[in-house]
């Protein structure tokens, strides 16, 4: 893995050269496991366009044996403060580092300040995303992580199915606790967020935290839930109902179902992200439910379980082959309820990978 | 509970008048859970110093039926950019606005300028820490629900020992799995944070994440961990040995566990915040350890599981009652093992209650 890590810092490095810095001082978790491996509470890296051995990594004392094995090819400072000591190492060394990007989409205001006191003679320079850009598009091992993390899932939820736990008098809290429990049991290191258990009149509440209501005969049932693998997480909505569905369920069903489709078809390298969340939309427009589909069509799906791109009405750019994103169109009625289809999927060179593989089938229970 | 959320509001309003604020835009959720109950992912609040009702919330579509559920008293904007959106209300009504607050320590430098193109005529204000300050200090039902998440992580700590589940041959992750989902039996939403169990030299690294490594007979076996209920947290730490004990554990056990009575005894209402840290600091000092530990003493614990205030070395202020805080000195011994004996306490006015409950002996398995 430390080649991998170092092949994304090196494709981050280039990125700085473009934008005209001397180093980038990352301070978010996530970029800094991105770019390391490093997997603890505390930490800043700061990389320096020229190379990567002028690249150094900061954590308190708390992690200093985790880091010496996770980050062990990068010079490294003990300091709580690590952002601030970072920045202070650069300004020693200012000849080198006279224009710092931060991520300023991260950094809090007060932080800036204290960034600032450590930064005589270094030019701190706005540079947001630039680490979140290059983790849009995924490498086989981090689809490969995403794709266990879908099958964790798409395993619990079958198992859950198979010994009938999903049925009148179970509570939505009890099925949520299965599912998480068989996850693990599964590969996964945890849910990927709180499993939401939806039934009846909850499932048109687009995120519900499950309660302890029994589920009823005649409720449709909402379950919107994922794992966690290696750091990645997945992300799935599947829709059963408690007996056989009344009319309006199949129709409701059928209908997301079709945008869903409708979404996924679009989902293709080039598309334009504003595109794909309206192949889906318009859809649910034609139906009438436009303005029950309270939410975007998607979201990139990694590190984070929501992260770009969007897929959504005002979403500007493109998607590209590695991106991992979901796609769930919804549709709720109030007092009544709701449904949400959600899959994740990679988009490929020629066409898009499906990596929830539970069915599509309006499950009856 | 909607009256307790006016209530914190309305101190709230009073620190608003005392720093010279019209309003303040509360931004972090955390806060925002505070003041008014809401639990979505997705908020922003603007309080009125004047009067509580000129206070406005804000969420997006997914949470709209939620939040006439937890909020119902507030006016209400339905608004995918939260913060933004309340900013551009009270620019609507900038005579009443005139002095916008913002957490300046949770807003971001970018989401910063977003609030500066909607504050026409608005001037915003640095105001960190209010919310915080306030949170600090908890009222009884805070103070029940974190003896709550205690009593859940007692409980379940009991049950794995009395179960035979702490032995060799058993892996971390198991044991960490089992507590977690015992927490739940005992009425916990989840675990406060990731439960570490760490096991042999594992008990060396602070905070070391459970793998598959077996127990084994001679081991120290550190377990960090606590629930979560009603959205506050507990945290314990707690050794086990597996089979007797070496002296090198006894000594060490016993080292760490006068360091420990020493910090609790210290944390009374009026103690300076860094001589609590100290109280116990000198006894591991003066034991010849003091390099060793290698974190300050303790944190405040609440709505986060780390939050205000800072036991440590170059923390200022002072202890008050209601606060709820950890006492967590530890001593770690690279590649041979590691102790640290933690409790959650609640300050009161004649002392101070111990809110973890399981026994501070070396517990041999």
């Amino acid at each position: 893995m430390h080649q991998t890590h170092e092949a994304r810092r090196d494709a981050l490095r280039a990125r700085l050269v473009e934008h005209e810095l001397d180093a980038m001082l990352v301070t978010d978790l996530r970029n800094i496991r991105y770019l390391t491996g490093f997997t603890g509470s505390n930490a800043a890296l700061l990389v320096h366009s020229a190379e990567d051995k002028r690249s150094v990594f900061c954590t308190d004392g708390r992690y200093e044996q985790q880091a010496a094995a996770e980050v062990g090819q990068l010079e490294q400072v003990i300091e709580r403060q690590c952002g601030s000591a970072l920045t202070r190492r650069a300004a020693a060394d200012r000849e080198r580092f006279r224009r710092l990007g931060f991520e300023s989409q991260h950094v809090s205001v007060d932080t800036y300040d204290a960034l600032l006191e450590q930064a005589e003679g270094v030019e701190l320079r706005r540079a947001p995303g630039l680490v979140e850009r290059l983790r849009m598009v995924k490498d086989e091992s981090e689809i490969e992580a995403i794709r266990m993390a879908c099958a964790a899932a798409d395993r619990a939820l079958a198992e859950v199915i198979e010994q009938g736990e999903v049925r009148a008098g179970m509570t939505e809290r009890q099925i949520a606790r299965e599912l998480e429990s068989r996850m693990m049991d599964n590969g996964a290191a945890g849910p990927a967020f709180e499993t939401i258990v939806a039934a009846g009149a909850h499932s048109a509440i687009p995120h519900h935290r499950p309660t302890d209501a029994e589920l009823c005969t005649g409720d449709l049932v909402k379950i919107d839930f994922g794992a966690l693998v290696d750091g990645y997480h997945s992300d799935m909505t599947r829709m059963l109902v408690v007996g056989p569905p009344a009319d309006w369920q199949r129709e409701l069903y059928q209908l997301v179902r079709t945008a869903q489709a409708a979404g996924c078809q679009a989902a293709l390298g080039g598309a334009e992200l504003a595109a794909v969340d309206r192949a889906a939309r318009e859809v649910i427009e034609r139906a009438g439910y436009g303005e029950r589909f309270l939410h975007g069509l998607g979201h990139g799906v990694g590190l984070d379980v929501h992260e770009a791109p969007r897929l959504a009405k005002e979403a500007t750019g493109t998607l590209a082959a590695g991106m991992t994103v979901t796609v769930e169109p919804g549709v709720y009625l109030a007092d009544r309820g709701g449904v949400r289809i959600e899959d994740t999927l990679a988009v490929r060179e020629d066409g898009n990978e499906v990596l929830t593989l539970s069915t599509k089938e309006l499950v009856t229970v």
